[in-house]
């Protein structure tokens, strides 16, 4: 007999199937045993005789055979898409047996480092597969946008030969007998790509090792990063991204209903136009709210995002803002200047429930205006750019793009406290799979909540 | 007036238009100038008085209004999509301007080393770009079909713990005050996966270490990983695998005609069902045929791999062929050995055209086994696989996978001589962009062509 998925039986009413999956919970119940059994399409509840079930407990993988009943109306569990409907085992068969679990895997009243040191295990807790699940509904929206748009994909490199955007918080790699580094982003590459498709995304791992530990950094992210070239303004990228972010949200919402519940969560909300304010603009005004001057500042600190963020919620019945407008010195090389004011640059980020999800601007597209920036920045660098320059060097439109954190952007739509809940296995200055210190042996390094508290670390020797 | 595509201009025909592309090539005939203009679209040919088009050369961006004209019919050009049609000159904006071209970018008749040293250029070739609209399709298509069968899309992490699938060949990491690595393979998180969403699949960048240059070989490659649970015995995934590659290969001849002609290629042909061989079979036939005797190898060489796709040719008329059963011991220690006759595993590799694209095969799901394994193959390193294991400790159903190359199966389709060729920015030992020893300023480490031969390098030296 072959197998169908849980979900399927309600098409098979009073009919004999198969099933397989793992055991979610069991309890046995007078002469009786319900045993509720989980496979990728949901969870069917199945009753069985106490002797069939000998032994069995759960996570246990099982393959069930037996007749799907209708439930009593009484008893119909509306907390499952099956709970109208009954497997009554006749057959059990155990695929493989699992150890006795080490926590409640359906409460999972656990503290985040342990939830993480637990991952091949805690992700298996269906709360925990619905972030998941809202993750690639986000980049399956992502990417059918972009394509309707008419943006060819591409595959961006990880390994590079230079430090692009900020020499310090970046990977080195022994490569062979030289040296290269991880990615901090594939803007170079994505650019070059202009050139070759005029308009197209990548969605890529990007790496960063900042050098401390917060609720909204991981060392490897995942990037989802668009560029367009043949734009008449940055007004074009500004827009292109308002499309994209409402596309996905409303994917979202359309599709993801069961799992924005689990959650108690709705999508951020949009105004009919995002709101747009200048970085100056943005400080002034919250100079006006809290009394707190930041308005010399180059960049907007995380409670002065928390703070427009609620100035444009109440203002606008927005939860997304655009701050635009931010200045030349803070921003890498090859953003582009505002010509009516050269100390800002066209350059946006658009903040979500408090934090930043998108960073984006047009970029310079005349070779020699980027090579008297490249020199000035990195001196005698300009070697090592050679093969991006190229690009710019043999006709580049007006261009420019956008990049979305797709950790934090899922993080904000379900208001999770830390951006490591929204990675599958999130690597930090700490952790990769497991906590470093417990690899190296020191296992009592960690205090009990490591993760809200930025700290710094001894800064790794450079190799040059 | 907005912009359209050239491709569009055909629905446009007496009417004013604005188009905008770079140049291709330039033609001075008479008192004419023809200019062919390039956009994500197509070619599009354009007539210009000399004057409008003063000072223009290759590869300038531009943006053209102008009238859509019909051609006489003996002037009509068949290697365009627009060829019918041409574009009468009004208005010629230079968007960007381009030095003079180091080579001819339509003919590219360039040493590989140089066509890469030029990427950013010589990716803006049809015929290049073709090769990557044929890999965008590809990943398309597997993308559709892994959903079709109801798999789940993951993000695979690449920073890695522990070297798994042979410790030299791995790049190592410095991250923070620890040791990491550059993932072989997404192999261990897809099985933890499994448990999880039962079907799972990643399209994720690993890396190789691979002290030598061949023309199969990169250090960075992009793989289509899938994995599957609930299996019922390892002919699963072989058909799995045989849906899936005819599934790709139909949506490439479809889709990708145009990009197929200009390689004079059609796709690798399928007889009804693809052959299966194990691989002392395999050694036998080639023995019988060659008089050469590998048959106490434990693997294929690169020339038995396509002596035995030209047997597959002749018998089958088949340009694939699975080979079946490798040696345990050549095996990684995850591989499900063959119940039958444990010398041998439940593997297979599929070749085409000569060679291996896809790797898979049956894994062990019994924690005890996997744990005995690993300490007779990693000896004390036990607790560098917790993590893993406690995917198989917690109860995983029989499951398998496999993975396919998604370069070198590009590279097969069109019978490219080199893996470089498909990778839109190659990565090996000698080159990342740029030649590394152009980096370093040796400028004359170089021979003419040096992708042809392997060659060992001085190996890095352990960290640990």
């Amino acid at each position: 007999m072959k197998r169908i998925l849980n979900l399927e039986t309600l098409k098979h009413l009073e009919r004999r199937i198969k099933v397989a999956g793992w055991v979610n919970s069991l309890r046995h119940h007078g002469g009786i045993v319900f045993l509720d059994l989980r496979d990728r399409s949901g969870i069917l509840q199945v009753v069985s005789e106490p002797k069939l079930a000998e032994g069995i407990k759960e996570e246990y993988a099982l393959e069930i055979e037996g007749e799907i009943k209708k439930r009593p109306i009484k008893m119909i569990n509306p907390e499952l898409e099956t709970g109208e409907m009954e497997l009554k085992a006749e057959k059990i068969k155990i695929l493989a047996k699992a150890r006795s679990l080490p926590f409640d895997l359906k409460e999972l009243k656990l503290s985040l480092p342990k939830l993480l040191d637990y991952r091949p295990l805690t992700l298996r807790n269906e709360k925990i597969k619905a972030i998941f699940k809202i993750q690639e509904k986000l980049i399956s929206s992502f990417r059918k946008v972009m394509k309707d748009l008419g943006f060819s994909e591409f595959q961006a490199p990880t390994i590079v030969p230079v430090a692009t955007e900020g020499g310090a918080e970046i990977f080195h790699i022994d490569y062979f007998d030289h040296d290269a580094y991880l990615s901090q982003s594939p803007q170079l590459y994505k650019q070059i790509m202009v050139g070759v498709f005029e308009r197209v995304f990548t969605i890529t791992h990007a790496y960063r090792a900042e050098p401390s530990v917060t609720t909204r950094h991981l060392t490897e992210y995942t990037s989802l990063d668009i560029e367009m070239g043949f734009i008449n303004s940055w007004e074009d990228l500004i827009d292109t991204c308002e499309i994209v972010i409402r596309n996905i949200f409303s994917d979202i919402e359309k599709n993801c209903q069961k799992e924005l519940k689990m959650f108690g969560k709705t999508l951020p909300k949009l105004s009919q136009k995002i709101p747009r304010l200048k970085m100056r603009e943005a400080q002034e005004i919250i100079f006006q709210r809290t009394g707190k001057d930041n308005r010399k500042e180059p960049d907007l600190e995380p409670d002065d995002e928390k703070e427009i963020c609620q100035f444009a919620k109440e203002k606008y019945n927005s939860e997304l803002i655009f701050v635009t407008h931010y200045p030349t010195k803070k921003r890498p090389f090859y953003t582009f200047p505002d010509p009516e004011d050269p100390e800002y640059t066209l350059s946006f980020d658009l903040l979500c429930r408090g934090l930043e999800i998108i960073t984006g601007g047009q970029r310079i597209h005349e070779y020699e205006k980027l090579v008297k920036n490249i020199k000035k920045l990195f001196s005698h660098k300009i070697k090592d750019f050679e093969f991006y320059l190229q690009a710019f060097k043999y006709g580049m439109p007006p261009e420019g793009g956008f990049a979305l954190g797709i950790e934090r952007t899922v993080k904000q739509i379900l208001e999770l406290g830390n951006i490591r809940q929204a990675s599958l296995f999130p690597r930090d200055m700490e952790r990769i799979d497991q906590r470093l210190a417990i690899l190296q042996g020191e296992e009592n390094r960690f205090s009990s909540s490591p993760f809200a508290v930025a700290r710094e670390s001894k800064k790794r020797k450079s190799k040059k």
